[in-house]
């Protein structure tokens, strides 16, 4: 067996003189600490410690940027163990035999580069993945899980996480945060997120009883637009005291025009009847959003937008495996329009921090760049899924820094679910900021000097400061 | 004469290591012979061995990329030959010398790359091309096109095609593709592409007759929407039954949503009558389009759509010129909201295969990449058109690979009625490969043995898997 | 105190071949005379020998690129003395020391670019500019401007410029740009500017008084459309005869439809009623915006449009402010649908010269690209305000130059009212179309003597042909 040992200098750049100054300044930052302040890690893999079924139950059946890419090539989901509760290990071992067998469909993509990295610097595998390979591998992988030492709490010590944030339902208890959280055996401070979009979404048909969870969780009336307000208040201080930094929002626009009161309080009883047409529920879920940013004028929380997206763009999938599955498209977003309202109210705060992240590579140099190059409160959101990939991300800085400056970008953010892909997203992250910096060096833009302590603020003091940790 | 020879490292990359990289890909693919799945080649020049009446009717007449350059500097269409039944040729020797006077406002495109090309790999002319030296070239040029060496037979095997298609009309009887088909002297499988726009456009004067032709063609009476719809369904078997591979479609939008069959049928009704407004013309042609995606699933041709331009758009240059003369402009393009009804009905199919081209490159990473990596039966075409140049190219590969991976792109297209700049455009797209490809393996992404087996797959076995050609 | 020289490769590539290239190329063009078809410099600035107050009224006050990232940092206008009449030295040198406090959220961006080089070169200040040494530097400075050698005409001197024009309201007498040419003492061309775009709003409250005084300035009733039409023909030919080469346009969108003369007539007379609604007052305006190409066809002023920018973004800083003060946002544009009625009419008459600029990367390999390629009277403007920057202008280059080659660009426009940013920011476009150009070199798509032509004409030539300066 040849081993497969990854290249100390992958993603520095394919140009010798720029990889060398990429790594210097890589250097800087390949061991600091990973500060994760948006992702989808379920709080119970740092509260309680779990061993992962087997290997696809880690690294296949829960990732759907894996998982779609095998749809593609023709892999029915259920065959990855998706939504299934009959799944067998013998099942599970030949998906992992499919994707060996698919892997050439993986060449180019982030997920192959996450997946080799993971395969070598956590688990110490150092043979090529491939179709030849992906028996012997799961048997070895299987091994290691099986092991205490790498239950998901072990996986997580191992990162050198220092901060992470869950995403969290508003009517959350967070027991689970405060059980993790007075565990002095456990390293890293982990946040929840208060993620409210179902609640702010009056179109749905279970609203009006969301609408009532709500109100029963945070001990309010919420039969009236005021009581549910007020009930917004009262979850986002509870998600505050039990450590959240930050309110999370992903709706189909960035719109946030205000409506006034009144029509507030007449749509609002509206929808609670289950009488309000689609136009209606789309304004009063704007207004809905503005009233967050409007709280978080009061409590602090940092407010986060992935807005625009085809949720369960294919009907289908979703009837078959449901949401998160893979079949999610981006949509074009107006941020300048859609968020116009909200940012002439709230956007020259500097203790307000707002964060926009977008799919539409379009809107970083025509909107966000220019906003966040004057509006104090926004910061412009790292490349987010399927751009949380090299050439992407190169372009973002490309569109970005040169309209707002390194000092209004968010930092970088991982925003997963698959546990063990966040070492190597942040050290991708890391190489990557390297090598857009050391470009600004190699032509003379920025000193070596310049270009190392730019590099150290992106990855630490840059996502502590967006994010309020310090 | 100081010679002039094309360095072979062209287009390789301006760095020196990647370009050392990428020679060594591109001399894997270099002679591989050429696959052309869509184009716009006459049969009549395949089955027919015709002579060139002179240079100008080979490079200039015929082609839009060049007569377009030629009229945003001024010259007049007509002095191209444009349109002209009584062009002489001492005005085609004109033409020549008038572009060889603007050369230098083709500096930096393709045009120019393609055309120097041709004129040393094809016709060994190894002079510069330029305003002193037209009238030398024209003279030499026009020799050799009337020997027997340059006919249009002559110059198709020079090129090492392996296939070839052409663009045909549904109710053209394919006389001339059996012929050529029949020929054991000419190496090419030529086949016909079954485009039926304007039967789909119903908001047309002329569709009445055409929807009549049609019948005629299939044999079927075409007064009601069922007849239309069985016309077409034998119409593209016959195609099939004559070599296509492909059917082909290029409307405003990419709209794809059904009407009730009902509403298909009252609107076909007043279609045919005259009488439907634009809108429900437009929905009726969404449909029909819906409707040959439908037919493929049966009939397994392939379906590429190349949607978005403002075909003439130029009144005056169509009034004194006719179509594809050079104004037509691209359009933005929506493939996510106008592909969804098409992708959920069709798309998990991955018998059926789908080639969406697009000139609005925003579409790469926003939608095609995305859509193309869940939907088996989803490629993403290659650059199109104004993009089908080198750094267009390299942002094709950068947005949709990470998304999509290698697999799921349609491998090069030359989409071209210029003969010549079919070996020209193929080489290009090969260096462009092997470029792209060497970054990757230049930056420690791939190994150069990973490097390999891409770029050869990417020229010869994706073309081949796609368009369903073994 | 450790010296701080500019590199004398700065931007010129980060790959050290491709650096060596652009090395040459660049010195093809780095000592060529400046020429500005578009600015904002006042032309009192050059009629009269004016000292600057202070570096703070230089260098931050008048140049919202420079505010806007100051009032991203927290740092209120007020501060830097933005529409103050009460702002004090003491107050203005704090300023320049909270520029150096914030200086880190400059890194990156083309206006620390654009000082750096304007310290070093114009004023010869060898000391790196931050935090430390802001102080220091302001009270150098602040001697260097009380000098005689620093003066406004002085500092235009110095710049060697050739050709530069103002931006001016249409009723302007323009003496001081007769006052100007005049001068023998001054080496530069003055030219005025037409800038009609506020007359050309009937929306505005103001805009009857507006049409009133263009009458007036004219001696022409404007009580019609037609004598409002005539005014505009007057002015424009005022502005013609003394000096003026363009007329400039920036509106929401860009839109050029014509309406009937009757509906004008009509519309026009709400409008002086104020009682036109605000889409017919869209409808008049793009009718005003056609009927300005119209007159170019007889007075031969080059039209160019910036269009698609939310002016006032920000309602607050309006109030507070004023306009120009940072807060505006680009907005998308569709420049294919928007000019469509103007180039079909127009833009095959290659004496007609017309300039797009946009802020929407997008349009570029979309529209404009295109666009260029075919209509002789198109040229594609200079990467605008927030894409002034380098990766931005290689983008554009890249886009631009496949579609329609380098004669259909327009040359580079600094388009500003920082007068010491002039030199510089023409350095950085030289540049960075060395560097462009070099990348053609490097891989072998132009020879060396060619590129050396090219980048010699894209800063000499092009310009003085498209702006008529001949």
């Amino acid at each position: 067996m040849k081993k497969f040992i990854l290249d100390d200098g992958r993603l520095l750049s394919g140009d010798h003189d720029i990889e060398g100054i990429a790594k210097d300044l890589y250097e800087e930052v390949r061991d600091l600490p990973i500060i994760s302040p948006h992702g989808h890690v379920p709080v119970a893999w740092f509260a309680q410690d779990l061993h992962f079924a087997n290997p696809t139950s880690l690294f296949i059946t829960p990732d759907h940027y894996v998982t779609r890419v095998l749809h593609s090539q023709g892999v029915p989901l259920s065959a990855l163990g998706v939504n299934r509760t009959d799944y067998t290990d013998d099942e599970a071992r030949k998906a992992f035999l499919l994707l060996g067998e698919h892997w050439n469909a993986f060449a180019g993509t982030p997920m192959r580069y996450w997946f080799e990295d993971a395969l070598q610097r956590v688990f110490g595998i150092d043979e090529k993945f491939g179709p030849d390979t992906a028996g012997r591998i799961y048997d070895e992988f299987d091994e290691l899980l099986a092991s205490d030492e790498f239950t998901t709490r072990e996986l997580a010590k191992r990162f050198n996480i220092e901060f992470i944030s869950t995403t969290d339902d508003p009517v959350d208890d967070l027991a689970l945060h405060d059980k993790v959280n007075a565990d002095e055996d456990f390293p890293a401070r982990v946040a929840p997120c208060f993620r409210p979009d179902k609640y702010l979404e009056p179109a749905r048909a279970d609203w009006p009883e969301l609408a009532a969870a709500l109100g029963a969780a945070a001990d309010v009336d919420t039969t009236t637009y005021e009581g549910f307000h007020e009930a917004m208040r009262r979850r986002r201080l509870y998600f505050k005291e039990h450590g959240a930094v930050a309110s999370d929002h992903s709706h189909a626009d960035a719109g946030t025009a205000r409506l006034t009161e009144e029509e507030a309080r007449t749509l609002y009883a509206k929808a609670l009847k289950e009488s309000i047409d689609p136009d209606d529920a789309t304004r009063l879920r704007r207004h809905f959003v503005n009233d967050q940013a409007r709280l978080a004028q009061d409590d602090g929380l940092v407010m986060t937008i992935h807005p625009a997206v085809y949720r369960n763009y294919d009907h289908r999938n979703f009837v078959e495996y449901g949401p998160d599955t893979g079949a999610d498209i981006p949509d074009k977003v107006d941020f300048a329009a859609g968020l116009r309202p909200l940012l002439n109210e709230y956007g020259n705060n500097p203790d307000f921090h707002f964060v926009a992240f977008t799919m539409d590579e379009t809107e970083y140099s025509r909107s966000l760049g220019p906003l966040a190059g004057f509006y104090p409160a926004l910061y412009v959101g790292a490349p987010w899924w399927f751009i949380d990939a090299p050439e992407p991300i190169l372009h973002y800085f490309q569109s970005t820094v040169v309209a707002a400056g390194f000092t209004k970008l968010s930092g970088f953010i991982d925003d997963t679910r698959a546990l063990c892909s966040i070492p190597s997203r942040h050290d991708m992250n890391r190489r990557l900021t390297a090598r857009f910096v050391a470009g600004f060096v190699a032509d003379h833009r920025l000193s070596l000097d310049e270009g190392r302590d730019i590099v150290r603020a992106a990855v630490r003091d840059q996502p502590r400061k967006v994010f309020k940790l310090d």
